[in-house]
């Protein structure tokens, strides 16, 4: 019995999330397909976490045991031919059979993408949320600073989490501002990517967090409101959730070396 | 009587190229169509040059000429909502009745993108030819070199080119490699964009130069072997169409300043 852990690609455009549900066309139902397909066995993998229907990923982390002798480095090819194009597992090791994708996840990267140029961008719609109008990038990121920390970010959460505890961190928030696609000489204000690492997220977090800081730079919102909106531990103090298909699970970081961990 | 000049982007996958043609499809009959819807106008624009069905364009220029007196600021936006989601019209400016799209256009830039990385990128594959197997990218960049100057390109023509003169001049061409999409310790190799910068381009040209270095990439070829293939005025002498889909018109230059250019 060997214990795999897996990095995979997907676009969730077409997928109702990451994790099985009753409805089915999952990318966990997909992933699992491919591996029965491959060795005859019917198994449950393990992610590092859900994502929404539509969300992206670039480095989801999945793990399974099972008993087939492939060789590691036939893995990823073997999956990919049995996998829809728009999910691609990228890399496979073996870990001990104590690892959990979920259990053992220090810290999950997420990037959400803005493309506030006055036009959409045809060649990545589907993973930018289009804002025409003008942002104040800067009260945004100030807003965003506001969110670093070890906080109850119950205002920030769906109010269907089942989770009792809302306290988590957010060890780091920036934004990065890439004019590359943008019009010399117009009011294009470039594509912009915000990317929060934290413990772990609540149901729709870096989405309400996204729609609260959206209001910051359309001035509805100061970004001086964000300690006060963290302090009311209320839904309805946040902004609005954001669209999920700018939104991509970025990196999920482990500490493979450290045996208590 | 006014003569509009405009840019427009387009996702080449679903389109018969640019240009008019029997089969119908192309991005030419969407915006005349556009016009129409708009201005009750049947009128026929005018493209810098034809794009290849398959190929992307990120600042494909097109003119007409047009009595309608809609303001120019307001021809975008109401252009774009009367077109399919993967074709962008961003710019409008009025020129002189004499300007003429294909005529006056001095220089050209093309694009094509290799992904030399192992997988497939799945947010850029429409755009991304994947090549996962050992490229020499020095060896290519060398090879590009010798295409740059003043030369009868007939050796990377398709035979089917109907045009007598073959003369062309590539003002320059270069390579950049971006790792950034690269799994850190891997064998992944990059991005490799190549752009290439001409008076005009015959057809298919960009396609058999990137066939052909390819093979250089590959090994199959020496870069020092691209002279000879110049020196041939033979097709059959220099590499394979690379895929079309890799290829984006990037961008076209005029100079407007001048009346006599």
């Amino acid at each position: 019995m060997r214990n795999l852990c897996m990095k995979v690609n997907y676009d969730g455009t077409a997928y109702n999330g990451f994790q099985t549900q009753p409805d089915g066309n999952t990318v966990q139902d997909f992933l699992e397909e491919a591996i029965y397909s491959l060795t005859g066995e019917k198994l449950k993998i393990t992610g590092s976490g859900r994502t929404d229907a539509g969300v992206h990923a670039y480095g989801q982390v999945f793990n399974f045991l099972t008993e087939s002798p492939i060789p590691l480095r036939r893995w990823c090819l073997a999956l990919n031919a049995r996998l829809p194009q728009d999910i691609i597992v990228t890399d496979a090791i073996e870990v001990p059979l104590s690892f959990h994708s979920r259990r053992l996840a220090k810290k999950k990267t997420y990037r959400y993408s803005i493309n506030a140029n006055r036009f959409p961008d045809i060649f990545h719609r589907r993973t930018q949320f289009h804002h025409p109008t003008q942002l104040n990038v800067a009260a945004m990121e100030e807003g965003l600073k506001h969110l670093i920390g070890t906080y109850d970010y119950t205002s920030f959460a769906s109010r269907r989490s089942q989770k009792t505890d809302h306290v988590r961190t957010i060890f780091d928030a920036h934004m990065k501002v890439d004019m590359s696609y943008s019009r010399p000489g117009s009011d294009d204000q470039g594509i912009i990517d915000t990317y929060i690492t934290g413990s772990g997220f609540l149901q729709h977090m870096v989405r309400i967090i996204m729609g609260t800081l959206i209001e910051v730079g359309e001035g509805k919102k100061s970004p001086d409101d964000i300690p006060g909106i963290l302090a009311a531990k209320d839904r309805s103090k946040a902004g609005p959730t954001a669209v999920a298909h700018a939104l991509m699970l970025w990196s999920v970081e482990y500490h493979f070396n450290s045996e208590n961990d």
